[in-house]
């Protein structure tokens, strides 16, 4: 589980650590939908959501049924990957971010397809509770956080 | 410090968990403008900002010239005070939390005055993003707040 989980750990660090330098604030592990579950929610400070999916290799890329699911939930996706991923394999609709553990640089911008105003509008809402709930979650561990992601 | 601050941080502790029992998340020392703190911010599930400010004793509550600048932030407005708190100081036109460290009770709803809707979307965004960001500043302290509440 350790060498599963920990690559991709270390990407998402890297790619929070610089968008938080972009002043865009971002969610790990935020459930948009039934089912779904993006590695990264972003907010820009004008309210652009972004998702950013990280692939800690090409074998975890191609095991990814459920990546178009994610694009009616954000303005903008991303693929986060290793420095040594081969990029070409990712479709070019999509932008692209490079990133290790401790930073990261943004070499395509994913292209902006809008989201309608009351789904950005809802999704912003869910973004922001959860990340509230998650606060109390961690300072009061007995309340549980079953509803943590709901 | 201590003896001025625990009873407060006491009384939030227990209108944030009773506000989670509603599904009204709460954020601690929200900046709604230069200027103003509030003890908690909330965002109740259908995205309406409620305010509550704590009031540990009289003095506590004579003291404060700034809650009327607060009243323009939310949809609605509590005080959340002690069991012994002479409540019959508190203006009726706003709500009244009762609350010790464990739980509280919602004794009087504060009014709606409802936010025009460009500001309630300013500030819930600037809420999520607040609340996105101390989880940065948790997992990674060596980044700093210092936009924590920017």
């Amino acid at each position: 589980m350790t060498e599963i989980l920990a690559p991709g750990f270390e990407i998402a660090r890297g790619v929070w650590r610089h968008l938080d330098t972009l002043d865009v604030t971002a969610l790990p592990e935020f459930v948009p939908a039934r089912g779904l579950r993006v590695d990264l929610a972003c907010l820009t400070p004008k309210g652009e959501i972004w998702i950013v999916e990280v692939k800690s290799s090409l074998a975890d890329f191609r095991a990814d049924q459920k990546w178009e699911g994610y694009l009616p939930f954000c303005d903008r996706f991303y693929w986060a990957v290793p420095a040594d991923f081969p990029s070409e394999v990712l479709p070019l609709e999509t932008g692209l971010i490079i990133a290790d553990r401790f930073d990261a640089a943004i070499l395509r911008e994913g292209p902006v397809t809008p989201l309608a105003a009351a789904r950005r509008k809802a999704l912003s809402l869910k973004i922001a509770r959860t990340a509230m709930r998650r606060q109390l979650g961690w300072l009061e561990p007995d309340l549980g956080l079953a509803r943590a992601d709901g």
